[in-house]
């Protein structure tokens, strides 16, 4: 079996805490005859304020040749907002052609809902990575006085929805219920919304068993608390699945367990694994992150990378985990229980 | 007293239907010395497949001579998506310079929220109205080719986020808590972001009596769900406000529910007021909608025009037959139910 040579990012806050229990889940569940060789890269607040670097090229360029990249949290109040976002995290997925961001939602047994009536939620959001009103595309004008200007342009192009649609018509049709639902505000932004609807329909015409259906994000905000059970694969734009995946982790147990892939298919380039959270530096040290969703970011990077069984067993400890989890457990007691679960 | 010169636009679906009650509603609740004239303006999806106009110069023009308008809801799904969205509704936010879009937010007794444990949720988004991603400056290059791009421009101003910040803090000081939380996405859209954070802050000066906060528009879902009670007042762009306030109605009761302003706060156009939800073409005519949303946007009106007695009157009314209402209603008799009350 092919040895697994991975990038490990902690980044800021709870990162390195979070990451070093994916990483001990990850040595465990690994058949023997797989050797996971691991970098730790040291980039995130610290080296910016040390160095004024946030992602060199040089670094850029050595991560290039790992499989894939494992990434705890990335932020700090101490660094103005957008910096590390932009010069790092994003960076990363654009320069990596990340264009499915990939955020499962599933409500585990017994975890926490602010829903009534727990409803049964199980949803991919396959959120579009690349393009969209992240491209950085934007400006100032007499920034800082009375008559500023201030843009954000989205950048929408057919090849680069086409090849997300699509990845989601894929992932539909793979699974049971096989649903797919597009969500964007084609009544508003109606150029970037037809260019969506129309591949949209033009791709589902080859994917004939997938059903279909199309909500405006503020619609879909409502079905996500009122019949988040109605979904089963969401497409959407970049901006878009940012918001819809915060709210998706906020009604199946919270922003702990949300998982993320930033996925390049073509495999041209490492695919990069990380929770949703950001970096929490509230409680960085304290031992009270939950790791759960770097774990889960674990089993996303098995799959990915071919380790089938492995991912589900990952998925399948955490969820038994959860099911017996004790109140107060500190961010290596996690870890280490299941790691125990995915060994035994 | 003034006379109240009143612009009515029932438009598609159920607009009709909802709106002849508010209509009941203001005219019991309007004191005898204060004469109601209203004007009804055929716009909408009818109007459009009969004569190809959405909204022509001349009903514009007409329309800026009344003193408010009442509007019940635009959009069909025989006209295809941004049509009537942009040609009608858009163009006359835009065109009267709604710059206030005033969205309260209450959980009433004894209404239904999908949130669990009943939160006391009390809260008024004030959503920018006139610029953002709202401008239509976008556009479509190889239209419906592989090599298609399309863009969408967000524009803002100093100019108009400066005075829709102003009248949030007004609103937030006026207020018993005094609260303003300022949502964006200032780590993505750095450009817009900064703006609205710098003028945020800036203006915040004029108003140390009201305490400030910061949310990611990510994380503000997070909280609409798991602690709603947190917010007073919320300012934010026209896209993000559009998104929270369908999931605010969610989770206070839901669409039938939720009452809206788009207000010109200097005079020069008349106000707009429109409940939240669309036309339900799919329930149109059964007597199943509910005209609550548009009754409280009525009393949002009474409260523009000066009549501030006359709006607690209508909201008490709404909250009492909340209170005691009986499950199966039609259309007709809460419209019937409030009028009593707010007469008696
Ligand atoms: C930190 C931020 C740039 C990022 C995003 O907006 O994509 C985060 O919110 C996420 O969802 O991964
Ligand atoms: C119908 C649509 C154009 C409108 C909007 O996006 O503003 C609606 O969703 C609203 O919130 O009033």
């Amino acid at each position: 079996a092919r040895n697994i040579d991975l990038a490990v990012i902690p980044g800021d806050g709870i990162g390195q805490e979070v990451v070093a229990q994916g990483l001990k889940v990850l040595s465990a569940v690994l058949p023997q005859d797989v050797k996971l060789e691991t970098r730790q890269y040291d980039l995130g607040a610290r080296r910016w304020h040390e160095t004024g670097e946030t992602l060199p090229d040089a670094e850029l360029e050595r991560l290039k040749e790992h499989d894939a990249i494992l990434l705890g949290a990335i932020g700090d109040p101490s660094v103005p907002s957008g910096v590390l976002e932009r010069g790092l995290l994003l960076k990363l997925r654009f320069a990596f052609d990340h264009y499915v961001n990939l955020r499962p939602s599933k409500l585990f047994p017994n975890t926490a809902t602010p829903l009534e009536g727990r409803p049964d939620i199980d949803f991919v959001v396959v959120r579009e990575g690349t393009e969209g009103p992240y491209v950085g595309n934007g400006g100032s004008l007499r920034t800082g006085t009375p008559a500023e200007v201030a843009t954000e342009v989205s950048l929408n192009t057919a090849y680069g929805v086409e090849r997300v649609v699509r990845d989601a018509y894929e992932r539909a049709k793979a699974r049971p219920r096989r649903k797919l639902t597009l969500v964007h505000k084609n009544n508003v932004l109606v150029h970037a919304g037809h260019l969506w609807k129309n591949l949209f329909d033009q791709v589902g015409r080859e994917y004939p068993e997938v059903t279909t259906d199309y909500l405006h994000v503020d619609a879909a905000t409502i079905f996500f608390v009122t019949d988040p059970a109605r979904f089963d694969v969401i497409v959407t734009d970049n901006l878009f699945g940012d918001i819809l995946t915060d709210l998706a982790a906020a009604v199946t147990g919270g922003i702990g367990l949300a998982a993320s892939g930033n996925i390049n298919p073509t495999g041209d380039f490492p695919s990069m694994f990380e929770p949703v959270h950001g970096s929490a530096p509230d409680i960085a040290g304290t031992g009270k992150a939950d790791p759960t969703a770097t774990i889960l970011s674990v089993a996303l990077l098995l799959r990915h990378l071919g380790h089938e069984p492995e991912a589900t067993r990952v998925e399948d400890a955490v969820s038994a985990d959860l099911a017996e989890r004790p109140a107060a457990r500190t961010t290596d007691e996690t870890g280490d229980a299941i790691a125990v679960r995915v060994a035994g």
